[in-house]
């Protein structure tokens, strides 16, 4: 490097790692927010995040960042940075263009239109009543039309869907998640079919044990440790609070999760608490060297899933796993559970039949209700259809993809945050990240052909250092097309997913 | 006003709100830190407190700012401005100066030194060591003697030391404490001369009853809510957490406390958590009016105490206190304490015996202990002594004054924190506190003559509104000497604390 170029580098790198400690210094006081925060202090706190929010957007937009990227890119010797220099300043050039392009005031009129409509999406959703939503909605859909077709022309994407896809999937389009989706669809209905036709059905009576909250906290704190989340220790960078809805929170050497513990219910905490551990596991292990830096952060909202549903499925409802953790379950849990036998829970955990609500939704039929949410938001995206229709199209595909049938829209279109939170885009890469967390257990299968032997045994070191070697470890280095095939030596596919949920689910069911 | 004036005086408060509303959210990491954060996220937490404070230092010394004030100021029409309006334009202004004129590198300097001095404190501590602790002491009072000659150019005060008290409590200097301070030692002396001569002592075996941590956490909510500081409630503004030293932190709509609970020592709690709800709840009735304004901030830290002291003593350890809540602490508690008996629990609570540990002490030789520290550090700010020789004269001192022999330097000069912090000029406001609060109780007696009679039935609402709105809610309109005048009608003086103890203690030992 050049002296100017090294200088300019470290010089960019500086305002950007000032850019990341203030996000995670936001994370902590949103986290306090949602689970430590006074009632009283709500006002006080949407203050807090408006000026923090105009401070951060001012430090991404600074002109300073631009001319020093203006001048290492115009550098001749621009060649002779590596391929981590290079990933940086695409990395800072991307987020830069994009921040500076759209407008101050759209991007302030779309906070303040996104916290009207989650809080008139509360209201609404209590009194089962869309059309009190529906005018907040239509005006955050027609404000992230306009970002959209801004960021398209940035982002140089075909539509101005793709565009908000790539914020959270770079790279991703439409036209490859239709075409996976449709494969996916048609993979997921034939097992649903299969499970629902076959004779050996689960006995759902084995999870209507009632367990103590503070029992529960045990057994979640026991989970975590399980799958190497240590929240523990003297050394812990990881605790586990209450939310109604689960999350995580953090980056490095500060990442937090929440569950919710239910006394009537008490697998609902066992798995979000492995799902949760899963993104956790996932941000702390990214690279430490690379730390303050855009390549040290995670790759997209797709892999982060395939890493959560990996800890939350893949193992945490293999029969492997419970060999191992249900003689812990039972002994943290007394004598409540003593009678409870292995493969009955087992299968009463993956009961496989479709309902109403997504985030309760079992492994086969999860995909169903994601694949619903991207065809008709792909749809609406493209104003062929409108916010007013959302309910009866809804309705009618739930119907169709899982032969249910909706009462009401709080059941119904309403359930998620997404929409009125204005995150299209999103849904998707849930299932991006079934997909993929499908492809990433074929590939780890080949080199460790023994894994699930070991996890019997409650040996689950060589997965997760499989895990972080392979994807934590890679951080945003490659964007989440590249990054598959980095680890795979394949491309995007349903068919290692589907293989997955065929083989455990007709040895379940019998079929 | 005119309309020009008018324009920029609400630019400038709009500048102003942005730096309080900054300071609130660093209060939450700050607190999170204190209570919540897992240990491995030390170092990325003083990353973001470097980055914080950078930013609060560039918003605080905003160039525009001094701009609004020299127009505000320079504009004819000045004097049409409002007492409140003035007020805020001086605090500004004040705040402004000396912020400009302090260096960046020495702020930065203090800050790095302070972070080494404080770590160096504690392990010297822990090894009773002091001498590993003063190098880094003297390079930390030296850079505070640096900034202290600076302010006390723009402060216009007469020492260095003057201009550092200046920073907790306005206009005061050491001058007048140590008058006062001569006046309240002899009385001090005097009152702990008698009630080690007395005949009747307390029995404190009526304080080592051991009571489980999960009760003395429900004692603490049940004491909160008897003095006005609501934990629980829906609306809550507060909540009550556990740290190693008791804490106040936040203001208005969220302000929270911290305790230490010892099972072998329940009364520990109990006056760590009456002592910071009386912080807590002045912070709670500040002018709401006045939420994001200087003049909405608390007087003076000799204040803050005077309030706290006034919840945890004159309140807290009173007869008519224990009268209403011992049958409730004994409810509680279950039957562990079923047996106390009122006067020789009220007794024990006040037993009156010299000790080591400042924040162990009693109310009388309290005050002892905080004359002591502030001797030294006048004559060390004065070059009078070294930080060399502070052991030697600290220990002198305590045979001198307290007739206790100090072993080690861990119960001796290094208990504290403050001056590994380089808060010099801050010990003095604890006195100070003790001072105000006794002219308040003489006043608020005028006003309120049946107030102990209120206050055994469990009325402590007319006390608390009589605080609120001659203390809390005039926030930081007068410097601390006028708002006293303002409340008391009399200046600063030791009479009615020393009659308020001699009335109490006389009873209390039969004197």
């Amino acid at each position: 490097m050049t002296e100017t170029m090294q200088l300019d580098y470290k010089k960019l790198l500086g305002k950007v790692k000032d850019l990341l400690v203030f996000q995670s210094a936001e994370f902590i006081i949103h986290w306090d927010m949602e689970t430590m925060m006074p009632p009283k202090a709500i006002k006080l706190r949407s203050q807090q995040f408006a000026l923090l929010s105009r401070i951060e957007h001012k430090m991404s937009t600074n002109p300073e960042m631009g001319t020093l990227l203006d001048r290492i890119m115009r550098n001749p010797k621009y060649d002779k940075l590596n391929e981590i220099q290079k990933r940086n300043i695409y990395l800072i050039k991307k987020n830069y263009d994009e921040q500076t392009k759209l407008p101050e005031e759209l991007v302030a009129e779309i906070a303040k239109q996104r916290a009207i409509t989650v809080d008139i999406w509360k209201k609404a959703k209590a009194a089962k009543n869309f059309s009190v939503f529906k005018p907040e909605l239509e005006k955050l859909t027609e404000l992230q039309k306009k970002a959209a077709e801004i960021l398209m022309k940035v982002k140089e994407t075909a539509t101005p869907y793709d565009a908000l896809i790539d914020i959270y999937e770079p790279k991703m389009t439409a036209e490859t998640i239709n075409k996976v989706f449709n494969e996916l669809r048609e993979g997921l209905i034939s097992i649903l079919k299969k499970c629902q036709a076959a004779q050996k059905q689960p006995d759902m009576r084995v999870l209507k044990h009632k367990i103590p909250i503070e029992t529960q906290r045990q057994i979640a704190k026991a989970l975590a440790e399980a799958v190497g989340y240590d929240v523990t220790s003297k050394e812990a960078g990881g605790r586990i609070d209450e939310t109604e809805h689960p999350f995580t929170s953090g980056f490095y050497d500060d990442v937090r999760i929440t569950t919710h513990y239910y006394e009537n219910s008490f697998t609902s905490s066992i798995f979000s608490v492995l799902h949760e551990a899963g993104h956790a596991i996932y941000e702390q292990n990214l690279n430490p060297e690379w730390m303050y830096q855009p390549v040290g952060t995670a790759c997209s909202s797709g892999l982060h899933e395939s890493q959560s549903r990996f800890i939350e499925n893949i193992i945490g409802r293999s029969r492997e796993f419970w060999i191992y953790f249900l003689p812990k379950l039972k002994k943290i849990a007394n004598k409540t559970l003593k009678d409870v036998e292995l493969d009955h829970f087992v299968h009463a955990i993956n009961h496989v039949k479709p309902s109403k609500i997504r985030v309760e939704a079992d492994e086969v039929t999860y995909g169903l209700h994601i694949i619903i949410r991207f065809n008709i938001e792909r749809d609406l995206l493209a104003d062929k259809i409108t916010v007013k229709e959302l309910p009866e199209i809804w309705n009618q595909k739930y119907k169709e993809y899982l032969g249910i049938r909706i009462d009401n829209d709080s059941e119904g279109v309403m359930q998620d945050t997404h929409w009125a939170s204005g995150a299209y885009g999103y849904f998707p890469t849930y299932a991006l990240g079934n997909i993929y967390s499908g492809q990433i257990l074929a590939t780890m299968e080949k080199y460790l052909p023994h894994w699930r032997q070991q996890l019997l045994k409650g040996n689950f070191k060589n997965v997760k250092e499989w895990l972080v070697k392979n994807v934590h470890s890679r951080g945003n280095l490659y964007d989440p097309a590249d990054l598959t095939r980095k680890i795979t030596k394949e491309k995007l596919g349903v068919k290692p997913y589907l293989n997955y949920l065929n083989d455990k689910y007709s040895k379940l069911y019998d079929f």
